[in-house]
């Protein structure tokens, strides 16, 4: 994994931008043996091109076997181990919906669930209610006052909600309230450390005032929050790495992580590459290194849509020159993880990687972007850590180690 | 290396089984320049099948240009890392002649030598005696009683032998016996750790006694104790990656090796690949993993013979259709480590690793099972301490890790 006392020692002065171009969950499957991935099937003469003139590897997300979610798998990427690097369930999942969870602030994944007249559990999960049932309710929970401290609540995808509590004194270490089975009450939130018993009772105030709203919904009449934690402290990328940083993302996911290594986030509209790509040249000259996020590589693999995925990744190459006459000194291609259109889920699968760099890059003989072609690659198979590294050293931006 | 909490962490129920099929000493050299290894130099369209539906890669046993004795690759093989995980040269020593050592046992190797009319050594390994002149003598031994304890004997190979005792208040950290050179007596068994000085007193008794029955021998007339060990208490490979496990191997070592780390023994009669997939049969149900070990590959290579370890590898071949009829979700085909027949000893040698899983893997464009092949293959080359995550991952046993 990358060392970052390393890292902070070999900062050297250039000028050549870095961007590092995310499709998520970019590395697929065939349909059948022998047959294309959704990235082979794709016509991609631009990213054809740059693997010519680059060279390629496949990067394996956490270690070997290992199937990320979405923060863990962007950490490696960055730079960070995310074995190493612990980002709270609670964090992720306000980041997943844009709240931002700073330092002393406290995070929780919240379910909705079914309870009986007694109070007990019947289902962990209120029936699995759709979004459109949930955001209503959510929005009677975003009501819920507790004094002394401000409550952010956000709906993130069926039963399930983020909520964020900000205030004086309060810490993380909070046991969930989710007893993990039905027949049983919701648990209490019980301080596992002394200085979280503030946080524990205000959450439980809370959960007393929102179990109120609620209480008359056929199936969503309670809830669970799991996850209790805070803004991690992550090492700042910036400092480490020593660029100074920027993230280019439409979906508030993405986004938070950048945010908590301390990336700049660039606003921009629309959702299209173009769209990432226009902001990306908007910053252009204020920034080292650009991280540029796609997301419906991987909407398209959750939903089995082979066809889709291969089309996104057509639409980024055909955006690609817009990109290019930029004139970054490097750039990466490549995904968080796989999440195959076969598999319809990430998966542990290694992700092709291009890396193209025309003045310091030793090519390779592959001349197509593909999974197949990256197993074949000069950089052969690494762990995803190791990528910012080498986009730094191609870039002529680390010193020689010792003399 | 694999993370065992990760690993307890990431459990996910599922029924497809695993097969882990581990030819010893697999891998192999060319006789000479750009000719077949032995692997490759075999008939095996079975195997050249799985390879072209599956993927293919090559595992480090310890680390590069290491060469591992069979207990630590096997243990590699498992997920442990035999730089981690340190079994004691007694209990593997025990252990591969089918002693088993329990926590609170004490075993150590022992070795025959030949000494003096003075007790001065002259010959540390008594003229490497053949087998069958120590037999008779290792019997004896077998015979000598000390009070208290149980001492149980067992002829290894040539003038080495295995011995453990049992009893109560026993510990391992005894320093060897032997003091690596000719002209001294065999040192006193002294312990190294104050708990152990009742163990040490003991094996001297027990020494004492056994020199009298062996002293009239012309060569092996004394003997010497070294790697005094217990059983390390490793982790339980079942608890650790949370499946159900068996093992299938003809000699006693890997059966031993495989209870050390907690896998079920399955009895069976014969020592063809058929009759261990007969057995593999009958415990289809009842587990989710199986080490399924052949040793004739490994047998060979130590004997230079090129052909036979061909032979033996085509014989597996040719029984594979009875393995795959029971149909497994994954199998891997591996070795433990290389035995190259022109060496006639274990090397450092990658080896040669075959990943098939209908339903999960990522194929490669490589269409035979060999070294060559292997080193082409998308799953690139690894620590063999990563397989099992692999295995695991491409049954779905695996969760997510983080959100």
């Amino acid at each position: 994994m990358t060392d970052f006392d390393l890292m902070r020692g070999l900062h050297r002065a250039a000028s050549g931008k870095i961007v590092l171009l995310v499709m998520d969950g970019l590395g697929g499957l065939p349909l059948e043996p022998g047959g294309p991935t959704e990235l082979e099937a794709a016509h991609t003469p631009n990213l054809d091109r740059l693997a010519t003139e680059g060279v390629l590897g496949q990067a394996v997300p956490i270690r070997p076997g290992i199937t990320p979610g979405s923060g863990p798998a962007h950490l490696g990427l960055f730079g960070y181990d995310p074995l190493t690097y612990i980002v709270g369930r609670g964090v992720l999942e306000g980041v997943g919906v844009g709240i931002v969870v700073r330092k002393g602030e406290v995070a929780a994944r919240g379910n909705f669930c079914t309870v009986d007249p007694e109070g007990k559990i019947t289902d962990r999960r209120a029936g699995r209610i759709s979004s459109g049932e949930a955001i209503p309710l959510v929005e009677k929970l975003a009501q819920v006052r507790v004094p002394d401290v401000e409550i952010e609540v956000r709906h993130v995808k069926e039963y399930r909600f983020a909520v964020v509590m900000r205030g004086p004194g309060l810490q993380p270490d909070i046991a969930d309230t989710d007893p993990q089975r039905t027949g049983v009450p919701p648990l209490p939130a019980r301080p596992t450390k002394p200085g979280s018993q503030k946080a524990a009772e205000l959450f439980n105030t809370w959960i007393a005032e929102a179990r109120k709203v609620i209480a008359e919904h056929p199936t969503a009449n309670a809830l669970t929050l799991r996850g209790f934690s805070t803004d991690p402290g992550l090492p700042s990328f910036p400092e480490v790495f020593g660029v100074r940083s920027a993230c280019v993302a439409v979906y508030p996911m993405y986004r938070g992580v950048a945010e908590l290594v301390g990336m700049s986030v660039l606003k921009f509209e629309g959702d299209m590459p173009e769209d990432e790509f226009a902001a990306l040249a908007r910053g252009w000259n204020d920034f080292d290194f650009f991280f540029v996020h796609i997301k419906k590589t991987d909407s398209c693999g959750e939903d089995g849509d082979f066809a889709g995925k291969s089309a996104v990744i057509e639409g980024v190459d055909a955006a690609l020159p817009r990109l290019l006459e930029l004139g970054p000194a490097v750039l990466a291609v490549t995904g968080d993880h796989s999440t195959p259109a076969k598999l319809k889920t990430h998966t542990w699968h290694p992700v092709p990687f291009l890396l193209w760099a025309p003045a310091t890059v030793r090519t390779d003989d592959q001349k197509q972007f593909g999974e197949t072609a990256c197993a074949h690659g000069g950089l052969g198979t690494f762990l995803a850590t190791d990528a910012l590294p080498l986009l730094l050293a191609h870039a002529q931006r680390l010193e020689k180690f010792g003399a």
